[in-house]
């Protein structure tokens, strides 16, 4: 993951234009995707797919002609869908105006854009601003604001089940290292393993520009969506070091929610827990009030919490390989929990069975040590009723779905629990 | 508020008699009262109009003729509804067994009354009892227990529907600055401040002697207020400068309790929160099985937590203006998260609606600072499902009902929510 | 109780056999049992009755033919089902896989049973074990393990109406005082108790062997004990002197549950409450999906948490006279809740009733102090309204129930509230 990543960072990419174009040249590579390209100016629920933006160079030149500001060293140096400018000149303090800094972070550039407003303008360091000295400084901006498309990828890997998990990220920010492209190569590798084992659930990848991306599939696609998905969860800010935090979808706790949750809480690990945040990323659309869709989010840190957030900080520094495998892994647990996630009927509901006769007990009686595995059975057949899913069971006797999963399995396979279905 | 509650401190009121008139005509100068006069020995329910109560002097002598006790220096003095008594001579030791004191505070007069069983009686300060010297005393009390009449005051404020918001406060107690006369003012200022507002509530204003006055009421309009009313407040104690105490209504968490709480909880200032009380005022009639009204009552410190309580010194010291004007302002804004609680339906319920091009959103896309007014908007479209009202969402994400309110206006007047109801 | 405990503490019980036939012997003597024998072989659910087992007399000699471990001196010495040994000689090590001790608590004798599997073996300390020289030993198991029966016995107290309660102890373990003897001798106290008083719910009692005996009687009685059972308690390790410990039933909230934590949080005295325990005694069968009946357990210290648990030192010592006393007192008060636990409707819903008429309330008015009384007459006016049960309204303002039933009982005399059922 943290190749293709090193790979995917120094790309210009913006909400449309060829830097999306470039990234999926590469993902291509890596999973088999179907490229989408809407036309600019399609109506999308209440948006409007805005005009395309490419920009091959950008920067500001003093009066002796020396670059101050210049796009090729860092493409966050353009403020995103800049229009262009043509060898404009102006004074410091008339410049000032389309400078962006951040006064309390002196040493970073900002990320930022003006998609739906035409202006122009570049960000740079505050220290960088107040060592320009007085004089003219000459603008130009080689962009192009034209008709176009807005590129979307979308894989699918089916299931047992036409119910879907939506697993969304999103790949509209230039160089940013851990918010957006930690998510796309997680994702990218997430679909990996996934085609490997046997799915119960369908699942449904979606790299989208963030925001116009999921609204312009929604509108595409908004009776499929409402009737398969099952829930998902946007995976982006998964590769800094810090602590895991999971963010609960809109429904708090939905089923995916308690299973994250439950997860997280048996892994041994340090872990927060955040309510959706009602100023997010792409679950915003995938849970407003028509689609009203469980989507929640494992990250590590969340945003906008680590101080490299959208500045030139979130770079390659930030990201840790560690940090990006075992995101990975958790996401992959959270999935088997979900995958595994099954409501089982007692064959033997009128006692207990006899376990010691199928070697699952010791045949030697003595109450003082009971073993977790033998709670785990009791648990399961106890509350094996048809109606109580293996979450369910977990959060009533606060255990781990996962330790659940195998021991309904070994019951199953003995005869002593019936699959009666999946909730 | 605070100059009428002087004018009406020092009238000698019962739960029948012409102290309650005398305090009617006085309030008639502030509001249209309809006054109602019930016949004593008229059945209420379990309960009976006891006779009619009047009092014109009451004293007791010593030897010398010196007047230990006497009436016309505090209507305390004699307890309420005390039979009439000419000229009865009695040892100290006699006298003792209808004199009431309040040992543990030496130095107050205690307030106590007997409407229900015929007996004489005078409160006086321990001190003053302990300092009585041996001897004859003589008794005098000339009152009066005759058939006539239960009287009682009513307000009314249509508001766009008929359903009805109970205002209830009571007026049978002597001079009793905070208990009592401080919930009648604030009564007699809200009236005037509500009469001045759009209403979507209509309001009714009850003055009443506590107790059998409410019984009597109810007893008379039983079909009208089981049909019409929504919840009300029983507005008393709201005159010492202690800190707030809002008393639930027997539902515990109504939507009249939850709002109150909410106010509170966003004003800013201290307050304290205590269950219905099994021994209260008129919301015990109210909310009795029969009727089951929610009425909660925001008093500050709360009966019988003042150690002035039911004493001499619940007097015009005990009460100041600056308290009395903040409860008044904090019922007002009660009342306004109550009238405000609408439930609403997004408009544009698949994907966010578009912010910026309502100028409700910046242009400049920057995910750093989101401001509290865009987290508002956020909620009120993703609730706004036409099931949530205002108060359910302020609760759902912590926030305050008012701010809501006001939010919800403009998003009303952008045509982005429409009113759906109330709850 | 206590002598009736040190009657039966010497008896050599298992799941069948002599033991237990000559402790119903004795209890027959304390109450009308009606007794039954199941034949072994026979199928109960998933289980089979297994031979049965007696055992006359067990010992292990040494080269000088000193008995060394002797079955007559303490009968957990033999492992409980052990099958026959002839005068057979092994070498120490050969005869320690047959010898069971415990390391962790070197003195006592630990209490095993082999049931299900054939095999044979000897309990004894782990000093006593240690102190073995090497040399040839002798064993001799004088058991027999044969066709024969299961026994159990049962008592029955008719009530007003046939919904019963079950009241099931366990009387299969040979020499431990407070694991099941306790048990055993506080339900034939709680009989002769219960025979004496008007009951409203029917109750029944069974002695039985753990496990087996639930399972085979549950296998006898499906279809009433289904029909008739409303919830009951196991009663076991109630002899020790630590503080009280309820387990909750499956159901975690039944009635009986809600009744046992308020009837110990109003004692006064310390108790912890735990949940079901999924590894536990008869309630595991009474509560298995199939039957699924809340059955709690009030003990002193629970099993397992006793260091004399399933050793020599769960002995007369351990059990006391008062400890045995208060935890019988404790279980009358619990049964008292839950045969007072009824519905009662308020015969006076639309306002308060006036109690001073009918001497309930002082006639002299001050709102002062209001005695607990008042406002459990007010609780129970104001809930009383055909749908709370006791225990409801006891919870909602947190009082105990059985002061509630005592003030009921005096508004059900006064006509102030009428019984409308029970919950």
């Amino acid at each position: 993951m943290y190749n293709l990543l090193k790979k995917l960072f120094p790309i210009c990419r913006s909400i449309t234009g060829n830097g999306v174009r470039e990234t999926f040249n590469i993902l291509k590579d890596h999973l088999p995707l179907d490229i989408k390209e809407y036309p600019t100016g399609m109506k999308c629920f209440d948006w409007e797919i805005p005009d395309e933006w490419n920009i091959s160079d950008a920067y500001i030149t003093d009066e002796q002609g020396v670059k101050v500001v210049d796009f090729s060293k860092n493409n966050l140096h353009v403020l995103g869908y800049s229009e262009p400018v043509n060898n404009k000149t102006f004074s410091l303090n008339q410049l000032k105006v389309n400078i962006y800094t951040l006064p309390d972070q002196p040493e970073l550039i900002p990320y930022l854009t003006s998609y739906y407003k035409r202006r122009w303008g570049f960000c740079m360091s505050h220290n960088e601003l107040c060592s320009l000295k007085d004089g003219n400084y000459t603008v130009n901006i080689d962009s192009t604001l034209e008709p176009g498309f807005l590129t979307l990828g979308e894989a699918f890997l089916p299931g047992k089940i036409d119910k879907e998990i939506l697993i969304s990220c999103y790949l509209c920010h230039p160089s940013m290292a851990n918010d957006s492209i930690s998510g796309v190569v997680l994702t990218t590798d997430l679909y990996k393993k996934l085609s490997q084992i046997d799915r119960y659930y369908s699942y449904r990848f979606l790299f989208l520009p963030e925001t116009i991306g999921s609204i312009a599939y929604l509108s595409q696609n908004q009776k499929r969506v409402l009737k398969k998905t099952y829930g998902g969860f946007v995976i982006t800010c998964v590769g800094d070091p810090g602590i895991f935090t999971y963010q609960r979808s809109i429904h708090k706790s939905h089923v995916i929610d308690r299973i994250a949750e439950n997860v997280l809480k048996n892994s041994g690990k340090e872990y927060k827990i955040r309510n959706f945040r009602f100023a997010g990323s792409d679950e915003s659309q995938y849970s407003s009030p028509g689609f009203n869709l469980p989507v929640g989010s494992l990250m590590r840190t969340a945003y906008p919490h680590f101080t490299q957030y959208h500045t030139s900080a979130d770079n390659l520094d930030l990201v840790t390989e560690d940090a990006l495998n075992e995101s990975l892994e958790m996401y992959l647990k959270v999935i088997k929990g979900i995958e595994g996630n099954k409501v089982f009927k007692n064959n033997n509901p009128y006692c207990a069975p006899k376990l010691d006769k199928r070697g699952l007990y010791p045949s030697l009686g003595s109450q003082r040590n009971i073993s977790e595995e033998i709670y785990r059975m009791n648990w399961l057949l106890n509350y094996g009723n048809g109606e109580n899913s293996l979450i369910d069971i977990a959060e009533e006797v606060d255990t781990s779905i996962l330790n659940l999963i195998e021991t309904s399995e070994k019951l199953e396979k003995e005869g002593l629990l019936t699959l009666d279905g999946s909730k």
